[in-house]
């Protein structure tokens, strides 16, 4: 049985300088910084192997004293696209990197300071440069006489990742143009069989969750990969009787499960390791956990609320 | 008009190592690290002229080279909290400090690594030594057929601090050996005259917020006095007819506010800075405040819910 807080820890893997600032260091000193030129600011930390693999690229350039990784080519977004877009289809071609297999011919945001959008990256391409991604999470439940009820959806197992894995009811990334809200009416349509009048009428905005994962084996593809996510969080209270149900081949099932049988499928890790941050929030929110039962209740909303040591939109 | 998030840099004002990691070693480098000895972990910040004060106690090691004030007397909580307080006592009677005015004969509880209590201190002096200090707010509202109703209380001219300014509807600090919700309870009906069975069964806890603040001119006192804080946060639904009324001498009046009146007086500054982050996260649970409409949501999350750099419980 895992606590809660092993749960965050297991997602929000990249170290604190406090309380081990040597761990940390260990950690981040090796790592590449990577740049746009003629902005300062750090967009993502890049692992020295991956930095290599664009150097043979007239667009980049990486400075092994300085430890940075910078896109020379292109003044503004378009033109910055233009050659992201080049560089991570001719490494493609090369098969250089697992994880562009799992190529999506979906862009992802960049944003640089003031949230200006610096350039867009192929989605499959975006955790080679340690970027930060976005998307959304939305927990369906019903109130009961016997408490509150949730809509637990179990992956496919033929997923690439997290394969028959629990998720949250609802979930997707945002791509490049698209407001979180238009994303989760999507996703909600194509992964739950939600109805747009429904959930635009009674989705609730309830923040956001933000942390910084190291991807490991069971994301795919190569390991030690940076990924600082921040995902907008929903709720949905449906009536009883509103059921979703999948519609495309990502949901294997829908289950309406009790707070019990939820927390107990927490604890023996069956949620993939993000979507037990949002349901962790939700649960804290609604007053399920609180100061008197969870004793990490403080370290467990802090981490689940990470501040990303990189411009965010 | 001052926007959401300068309303958090203003109560959160203690700086971050990223974006500009100078101004932060600006600010940092100079401070005296508080600990206890046999514990290695920093459990406040201090600042020089205040650590010289504690020099002269034959209970404390001030070290200049390591710049750590140690408190080195004292084998358990017990022992350790009365040469605390011989401390405390002996700087009050030498007026050494104007925070210390302010005595309140009321004990806060200062933690270790793993939630351990490793001694007990005065609450006007927990300021001096940068310690994490505890407290509850709570807002309570109403469901108009017109939105949400918030009731907000205007702080008593005649308050050592932030006279007549907003507050939360009920707060409080946690003394040391009181729960959360006990401290809410109390406080409840001794500010709002609010029944201690209908807050037990309706009050919600809804999270945490926590933020590292640099006590300027308004809090009085000295200036530049470190306050890591955690403010345990609960909502209460009251039903329309309920009403809040003063039954101590710390509020002067209860106002019942729309959503825009309260967002005007945010953006106005008249609320009392902490009060302010906890209306954010109240705003933001409930899904006023969202990506579309605050153009600062994600950075605004991340900062009312800062990890501390010192044990928590």
């Amino acid at each position: 049985m895992r606590s809660f807080l092993e749960l965050v820890e297991d997602c929000d893997s990249f170290p604190y300088s406090y309380p081990n600032a040597a761990a940390y260091r260990d950690i981040v000193s090796p790592l590449y910084h990577l740049k746009v030129a003629s902005y300062d600011h750090t967009l993502g930390y890049v692992p020295k192997f991956v930095a290599e693999a664009f150097e043979s690229f007239s667009a980049w350039n990486l400075n092994h004293d300085a430890q940075t990784l910078t896109l020379i080519s292109g003044s503004n977004e378009n033109e910055r696209s233009a050659v992201v877009a080049q560089t991570c289809q001719e490494l493609r071609n090369q098969d250089k990197f697992t994880v562009l297999r799992g190529w999506r011919n979906e862009l992802y945001p960049v944003y640089g300071p003031g949230g200006v959008l610096l350039f867009n990256i192929e989605r499959a391409a975006s955790a080679l440069l340690g970027v930060v991604s976005y998307g959304i999470h939305m927990t369906a439940y019903i109130r009961s006489s016997s408490g509150l009820l949730l809509w637990v959806p179990r992956r496919a197992l033929s997923k690439q990742t997290y394969g028959g894995m629990l998720d949250n009811t609802v979930a997707g990334g945002i791509s490049t143009g698209e407001e979180p809200f238009e994303t989760l009416i999507r996703e909600a349509q194509e992964e739950a069989s939600l109805p747009e009048a429904l959930v635009r009428q009674k989705a609730k905005a309830c923040g956001t969750i933000t942390y910084f994962h190291i991807r490991d084996e069971r994301a795919g593809g190569e390991t030690g990969l940076l990924q600082p996510e921040v995902q907008y969080v929903y709720d949905l209270e449906l009536e009883e009787g509103v059921q979703p149900s999948p519609s495309d081949n990502e949901v294997e099932t829908f289950h309406l499960w009790d707070l019990a049988k939820v927390q107990h499928a927490l604890h023996d890790g069956q949620f993939k390791p993000n979507c037990a941050l949002v349901l962790l929030d939700f649960l804290i929110r609604h007053g399920i956990l609180d100061a008197k039962n969870e004793k990490d209740y403080i370290q467990i909303i802090a981490r689940i609320h990470r501040r990303l040591e990189f411009p965010t939109i």
